[in-house]
């Protein structure tokens, strides 16, 4: 059986695209997610075109093998591990920029193209592909699809998905579909693009994707305010939102800004509560007066030092310390890098709850995030060698979820369900809604091939 | 058989929230899309509860009776249209607002709340929904969630999709489905927010909606434009896009141009090819930066004439001809609005071949609608007494969505697909695709009582 599988992968591909090297399957077993479980795959696959992507599907639903998708493999919730006896499908090997049309604000591009590729190719014509998670120059934009990825530019530009106008996909059975098109506006039929945005590779094999480009915002004013409780920051958050438009609204807790000035000492406060920062790009004198007015309140609801600068360099060595968040963190010990979300009024709600489970548990949790759309990463820090310490980081990690889920949260606002927070997804669907799920799932993938085992 | 149908929807509905009169029957048998079929329903439901609801849902699931919901039946594609022996499901007794959030900047609305009404209550806390459709006055929030309704400041804000945080629904089985919730980033399951957004009725009732709250935007500079060519309209429409941000940017062509100003003479330019509105909310010496730069790339691709003006009661002036263009086209004949869309680059061509449709067709067809989106409205004015004339606008109305899907666009941009255009659905969306539309609605409504004969 498995040998016909290999047969009959091989009359449909070039010899470059199947892979069965143990050495290169173990390096395709997993993504960037430490405690997720992965399965030992049988083959890995890296088509050249949809109609190769096709030949697999048809031979994979023959066989009933699954099949997992798989990008840059930086996913950060286990998506695109392995399971047992998988066909590892690589979209890396599709990676061309198949249009590029200026006058019509879009690019077409295969699935396998790097982010900060098509961001360069899109800044050649004066142009913008706006979201950027953190991943940006390595992950590529099957991926960014397929988790409907986040990152610091969405407070304002959106994420992954508001800048997708159509797609092409195979499903399960190698037939293949498109959805959308090349018009921003379009309401014939159902929303398809979006079902396939955000869902994993569950339903279907993105390859083609045509995304908005934009024009490129002005150069940002650079906002920095640091706040001695979380009541105060959460609420320059929301006041903030609520009368201006902050192209990033960045939050760092205080374990986090202690993190950064002890790796890279940059005369922050360590005694703050938490830190902000802000951007405007609303360009020329409105720039300056939003930074101005954000300042002010900041200040009102009780910062106790702001600095704003329209300096570039001054702006990036702000964000460094926010850019390098995490890294610092990582220095202390090894991470549990979670990610979830909360209405926006609730982050210091969210925030204390954390440092209540930090007590509780016996843990450093450091957190930082995009405050401005309520999607924040509680960063759990332990020593990988003390069985003890694993256990509570553990716990803790399973807290917060459940803290988010009272709150009126989401287990995940950016980096998705994969199989690291599948336990979790039934409790905040409610079964109804985890019904609709599964049945829209069995008739799109009725053997239930396509990455089993993951979000649902 | 029918007369049980009644008999059960009385014994879980008060009184006055079931109707058989006729009259008032008749009432809710259409739409405002003229020429859309509508057929005779046995009963008109009222529930004032999601509750009701489901209990109609169940009611209509055991006799297998079609349910076509309904909210102010402002619709123009049919997509509210009654089908014979359905019950009617009206949801404007459902127009309660549950709350408003101004720190977590959202607002719970029951679908029958009228667009307008939440519009002036987020006014009173500073904030601002965005959506506008020109139904605005009187369209209910279901109704623009089903219908995904866009409008004018689509091109800078996005459409009504793009302001839901969350929904509830009824499915056809009488189960409730919530989806998203109350904060801006989630991607912890698929995006079934999206799924039923546009779907028209034929996948749940929209019972409830948790929508997306903004700061106001600064007041707008308003700027008019006109073009002794249709090449230069389009190349102003590209290269403002490319460039700038503008909070809305409308066309008018020629006909539609003459209309208006033999209906209301206000000194319009009647020998250009198109007139030009555009916006720009960016704030102070940057609103007016933004609207001087606009009015340099108008004339840099050959505007004859280029006015711009900060003055609010100026700039609603010259709002008001583009406002006035429907109505002008309604004075001189009977008319077929239709709604499409192109790729932003294809706006020339798309205006070319209406003016050829109607040269071939003998009508009168005057254009208008969201440039900076590519979504215009091709309005085709006739005399409705000569049947000859009839059977030329509707072969023109044929011709038009032919030349669009030749064009690579979208037969409706914003009104959707309704019962209007049905016949034309599979053609764009290929037999692939539009297969798996049947597969998620007849798994979501096997029974098929949802909305039949509309989108589908
Ligand atoms: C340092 C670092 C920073 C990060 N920062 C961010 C951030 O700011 N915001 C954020 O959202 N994420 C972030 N991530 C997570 C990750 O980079 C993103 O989720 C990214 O979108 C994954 O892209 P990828 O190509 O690596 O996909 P993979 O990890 O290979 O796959 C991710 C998921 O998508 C599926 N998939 C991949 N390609 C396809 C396809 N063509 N069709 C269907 N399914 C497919 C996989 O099966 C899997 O479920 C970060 C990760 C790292 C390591
Ligand atoms: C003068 C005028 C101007 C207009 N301008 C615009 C415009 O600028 N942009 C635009 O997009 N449209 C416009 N429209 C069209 C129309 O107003 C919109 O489509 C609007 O969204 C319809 O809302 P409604 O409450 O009237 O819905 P209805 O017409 O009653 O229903 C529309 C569709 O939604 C379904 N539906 C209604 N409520 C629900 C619910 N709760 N759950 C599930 N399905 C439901 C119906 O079955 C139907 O298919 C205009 C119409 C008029 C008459």
């Amino acid at each position: 059986m498995s040998v016909d599988l290999l047969r009959e992968l091989a009359a449909v591909l070039p010899p470059e695209a199947l892979v069965t090297d143990p050495d290169v399957l173990e390096s395709h077993r997993r993504d960037q997610a430490g405690w997720a479980l992965a399965g030992v795959p049988r083959v890995l696959v890296r088509p050249g075109s949809t109609t190769e992507v096709q030949a697999v599907l048809r031979v994979a639903s023959a066989h009933r093998v699954p099949v997992v998708p798989r990008g840059a493999g930086s996913g950060l919730s286990g998506g695109a591990n392995a399971v047992d006896g998988c066909i590892v499908l690589s979209l890396t090997r599709m990676n061309r920029i198949l249009e590029l049309d200026r006058r019509g604000l879009y690019a077409v591009v295969q699935p396998g193209v790097i982010n900060g590729a098509l961001k360069s190719a899109a800044a050649e014509l004066g142009l913008w592909y706006a979201p950027d998670p953190a991943s940006w120059e390595f992950s590529t934009l099957g991926g960014n699809l397929a988790t409907n990825a986040g990152g610091l530019c969405c407070v304002k530009y959106g994420v992954t998905g508001d800048a997708v106008l159509g797609l092409e996909a195979v499903l399960a059975d190698g037939s293949v579909v498109r959805t959308g098109g090349r018009m921003v506006k379009n309401v014939a039929g159902y929303d398809l693009t979006r079902l396939f945005v955000g869902s994993e590779g569950t339903l279907g094999i993105i390859t083609e994707a045509t995304l908005k480009l934009r024009p490129r915002p002005p150069r940002a004013t650079t906002l920095v305010a640091s706040f001695p409780t979380l009541v105060g920051a959460g609420a320059a958050v929301t006041e903030i939102m609520a009368e201006l438009r902050p192209s990033l609204l960045e939050l760092m807790d205080r374990t986090t800004v202690r993190a950064v000035e002890a790796a890279r000492p940059m005369g922050l406060d360590v005694n703050a509560a938490a830190l902000l920062l802000a951007r405007s790009d609303a360009g020329g004198e409105q720039g300056v007066a939003e930074s101005t007015r954000m300042a002010a309140i900041c200040e009102a609801v009780g910062a106790t030092f702001v600095a704003h600068s329209s300096d570039e360099a001054e702006g990036e060595l702000l964000m460094g310390a926010r850019r390098f968040a995490f890294p610092a963190l990582e220095r202390q010990g090894s991470t549990l890098l979670d990610d979830v979300g909360v209405p926006l009024s609730r982050i210091p709600d969210l925030l204390a709850e954390v440092e209540r489970i930090a007590g509780q548990r016996g843990v450093l949790i450091g957190t930082f995030g995009h405050a401005g759309d309520g999607n924040m990463h509680p960063t759990i820090v332990f020593d990988p060698n003390d069985p003890d310490a694993v256990a509570r980081a553990r716990a803790a990690f399973d807290d917060i979820l459940h803290a988010v889920l009272e709150l009126g949260g989401t287990i995940t606002g950016e980096h998705g369900v994969g199989s690291l927070k599948r336990p979790f997804i039934a409790r905040q669907l409610g079964p109804e809604t985890h019904r609709l799920h599964l049945t829209i799932k069995s008739a799109m993938d009725p053997l239930g091939i396509l990455n089993p085992g993951k979000l649902l």
